[in-house]
């Protein structure tokens, strides 16, 4: 009965595979990889505590009346500061606050996406990103990945053909493979950026969370023409629930971004950035970011034993240095949508890697999460998800 | 430098102007009626306090984890009872919690909207309501209205000569008018909605303030085939910094309107949630009610009577039960956008009422907020204000 009230973008959208796995997480015995859930462990509970009510005595009101759509002064302060940790210079109007840095792809589709327009993202990306860019109807022009990440003579075979608006690039331990952009890559990407006049979106939630080694510089850090627009998040090294996210832009870009917000949702919740910029001023937060590191690491590699030991040898996968995904390829005659139905039987959740291609075609991937499991449910769960895949061979 | 990146929604993206007028109102002796504050007395800053600290106890880790698209059940139940006090009956599946209200316009209008499709709404109409739709590029039918609201056969006028997606109408003490829809009216609207076959988006932000007895039935509880979408928040009667609003639609919309939020900012803020489910749990929100009513209806009888006393008898102006705002007009020479300028220098702040017309061409209104000033401004701004008007005669 609704169908015609629908615009064409709602008649196409469909339920992302990530949510609807979600319901099964609470059934006895499953064993969830598929969502990208940090573990509760990571959250810093108590000084979160303190920080509420601290904000609560510091800021009064303020936490609960409107609020300008830039953010509150005390946490633009703090991200200016991990800004620099990421060697990133941001002045103040640079940066914009954001519900999560769901809503900054959301607010930067709506930005610079027409319908029809081009845009370059990895093959495979980020499903949420797919998701909030195609409610604006982009072409998306899918570069191929190998080991050390997107491609830049694909890219620029891509911009040789087509007029681009942006590249999507997620750099540090990428969502859905869990692989980096070699160093010598993002100087080259920013380089073709120039050459061709189109601007980067960077989208780096996961830069911290690096399990050997420091991470590779970010693009925005080798950008000498102010094309490169910065995403980033609490939710990964904080907590996700609380929804904050940031974009660091050129000013000029990001006035126009917090026009947008402003017409979305008028501005960020004014309490959970007074919390969070108070437990930033109380709180080192490299020493949460170590914490975390310690309990992903451990996870990471137990996944990979898991890994190397029930899989079939058929099986290809990532082997990441960080982030919270490793990324499987099973010969090219299993589907993993299928499989991914099945596996619940199995009492296993992972997500199909089709979801990850926006113009489709690849059908036998998997994004298996190892943030949210426990060690033993990552044993169990790769030993039980193994099975179920030597079954196809 | 970045104009040709632009899409055409953000190319003609322009600053609202409550927003712009906010940066004034920290100047000394500046006495903002411009933005749609809250008073912050009408804050149960001390519930929330303890509410705050409970949740923290209660929900433990689910606070900052992520969450569920629907929002969280807690805060479920408490809405479907006030839903219940409004004598509108609401399933659980058809109910979706929003980042405030302006959310829910934003993703409605992507669920409706293609570009160049016909919507209806009152003339004059909320300013960021128009702002979000905006950018979905929609043609405005803005119909007339009367101290009554929006006039009935204006909206069927237009229904016959075009195809239209949706009617939206705010109902109680409208935002810019101050204006209630009679009762016969709402009968009517929802009849006209039937016989031409659209939807209507009710937007009630405002319902419960209500100064002079008990405000009209919402449109949607004389919806009888389920065409009535119908959206709130906690920003007036609890407070707007938490950014919480709901839509409470018939679920196969609910269901579409929900996917579109995922890919905008995956769920609304898990905290936030848990505090107002915990506060609603522990307190009487009718109390509340009744103690924002109190501070607010001084407020309004105060500014009617300045306005008497200070105004020009040539303006004329409305004479709210209830809401946050008087509508005024000047004589037809006087535009109030130059005069909104001219105010600055009066330290006055206002909203012009052109910005309230999607489609232009009406520039001697003025809204006037009697919310968030004291009665001692109340007093001084709108002498101040009278004085600048009768300059203009």
């Amino acid at each position: 009965m609704y169908q015609k009230f629908y615009s064409t973008v709602a008649a196409e959208a469909k339920g992302s595979d990530v949510r609807r796995l979600l319901k099964y997480a609470t059934m006895e015995n499953f064993i969830s990889f598929a969502g990208g859930l940090p573990s509760k462990d990571a959250f810093p509970m108590d000084s979160i505590e303190r920080a509420t009510q601290k904000a609560i005595d510091l800021y009064g009101y303020q936490n609960f009346q409107y609020g300008a759509t830039e953010g509150v002064p005390a946490l633009r302060q703090e991200i200016v500061k991990i800004m620099a940790d990421r060697e990133i210079t941001v002045a103040d109007d640079e940066l914009l606050i954001t519900t999560g840095s769901q809503q900054a792809l959301d607010i930067c589709a709506k930005a610079f996406i027409d319908k029809g327009d081009y845009i370059i993202c990895e093959s495979p990306t980020y499903l949420a990103a797919i998701n909030a860019f195609k409610a604006y109807q982009p072409n998306f022009l899918d570069a191929p990945m190998d080991d050390e990440g997107i491609i830049p003579e694909a890219v620029e075979d891509y911009l040789k053909n087509y007029k681009v608006k942006f590249m999507y690039i997620i750099p540090d331990f990428q969502n859905p493979t869990g692989r980096s952009l070699s160093q010598e890559r993002r100087k080259q990407l920013v380089a073709i950026a120039n050459q061709y006049d189109v601007l980067i979106i960077e989208d780096s939630p996961y830069a911290e969370l690096s399990y050997d080694g420091k991470p590779e510089k970010p693009l925005k850090a080798y950008d000498t023409e102010d094309r490169v627009i910065y995403l980033s998040t609490f939710s990964k090294i904080v907590c996700p629930g609380l929804r904050l996210g940031w974009v660091a832009a050129p000013a000029k870009l990001t006035e126009k971004i917090a026009l947008l917000k402003q017409a979305t949702d008028l501005h960020t919740n004014q309490f959970s950035q007074y919390v969070v910029a108070t437990y930033l001023q109380d709180n080192d937060i490299n020493a949460q970011i170590d914490h975390i590191r310690d309990i992903y690491r451990v996870k990471r590699d137990a996944m990979l034993r898991a890994i190397e030991t029930y899989f079939p040898k058929e099986v290809y996968y990532s082997k990441p240095t960080g982030g919270m995904f490793i990324w499987a390829e099973l010969p090219e005659h299993i589907e993993t949508r299928p499989l991914s139905d099945e596996a619940l039987e199995y009492r296993i959740g992972f997500v199909p890697g089709d979801a990850f291609y926006p113009n489709g075609g690849f059908y036998n991937g998997m994004r298996i999460n190892f943030s949210n499991a426990s060690i033993e449910e990552i044993e169990t769960g790769i030993k039980r998800l193994g099975d179920l895949i030597k079954t196809k061979l």
